[in-house]
């Protein structure tokens, strides 16, 4: 977790050229619309061939715990949770539908961004249309930029909301 | 809808430029406002005259069905939308408050732009100040950009959350 | 209140540079990272020092009454209200998390910029992981820039949500 822990970018140090800036808006919106849209096979193509995934509640960052809900260290290996999915659920029961707040460039190190955003995640159940809050907290990502490209190689999802580990089917 | 299903501008294909994408933040931002602020007939001017405005259950836009809750299929259609709605309603009864998520750059043709965006809906109920999520969902837009004025052409907001049409007085 | 209801700069008159867009969303990133990470010695440093920030029912300001929440027409007395609520609490018992979205750019005026943005602020108690919607607002903001740093010399927290005072421990 070092790169996250450097001093906050956003108040001094190197600031995001606008590009840059675009390319990390597009990503989330990007990572939003293709969980959202149940599209999670494309959602797949945002990250790097080593990237890191991880879903942790936020108890355990804070009090320094080990406790992660879900935890795949390669593109692969997500790819088999989402295949797996696959097999299992035919029909999806909700609709996942995430709001994410503005982007905080946290730190940067050569072609890798540490940027962070808030997420608010409301699931609508198909049967009767109602929607609850599922989930609130943290993207702490890393973002690989090379070109006018801009893919995940981390993210964190720390998790406020208490989860079940069986309702998470799908990626927060 | 052939407009919308057209390849990801965001991932191949022709980007927004800056100019463009604050013309796009800035109509969202006004777009929320003047719902919120119950600045409805300013909201009206947002949109160009040939503007299509609907409200579209998630479930029927998925499973191509019909099924429109509102449809108004010119600015003016909507202007005696809103008209009646002020004659039936001297009192509002609750206030409304958007959160939209970023743009995302779907596709571009001539001057227009199709974006999407998230929305979360809270509504307040002026009598007690308790606040619930009236609804979730997506904002299907086609934008029209002449010079530095953006305009929306087209919004279809296709809900996640199940929606009383009697409840349904002001838009999402 | 007289700067705020200037005529929208978003629709007519200046519009806001690139640069002055990227330090405004920074600093809302700031402001709600450092609220919802429990760093509020940090979130005050995101003030001038004659800065006033205050949290207004929104029944009162649309009725023009008076009524308001918490008010503190400095940086010293918002401090000042800080260390108290440190000397109070040993332990957070909730976690805030808010999403923040667009910017609307209201008011120009030399080196100040009228921003609003609505929120919406989750809580998750910290007993049993549970969240729910404490409050959805608008802020509306007047910030200072100066060459390449933004700050915050105005916050009017207008709350939809019915706040009771006595919960009101840390800042919106």
């Amino acid at each position: 977790m070092s790169a996250v822990m450097k001093k906050d970018a956003a108040i001094s140090g190197k600031k995001p050229s606008a590009e840059v800036r675009h390319l990390v808006s597009d990503l989330f919106a990007e990572y939003a619309h293709r969980i959202d849209a149940n599209e999670l096979e494309r959602w797949l193509e945002l990250f790097t061939a080593d990237a890191d995934y991880r879903i942790v509640p936020r108890e355990n960052v804070e009090q320094g715990m080990p406790g992660i809900l879900i935890w795949c260290d390669s593109r692969n290996m997500l790819r088999d949770r989402i295949e797996s999915y696959r097999h299992v659920n035919e029909y999806n029961l909700h609709w996942d539908r995430h709001v994410i707040g503005p982007a905080r460039f946290v730190a940067h190190d050569a072609d890798t961004w540490t940027v962070e955003a808030s997420y608010v995640l409301a699931q609508t159940a198909q049967e009767n249309g109602e929607t609850r809050l599922f989930s609130v907290g943290l993207y702490r990502c890393e973002v690989r930029i090379e070109g006018d490209a801009a893919l995940f190689s981390r993210v964190a999802v720390i998790a406020d909301t208490g989860l079940v580990p069986t309702l998470l089917a799908t990626p927060i």
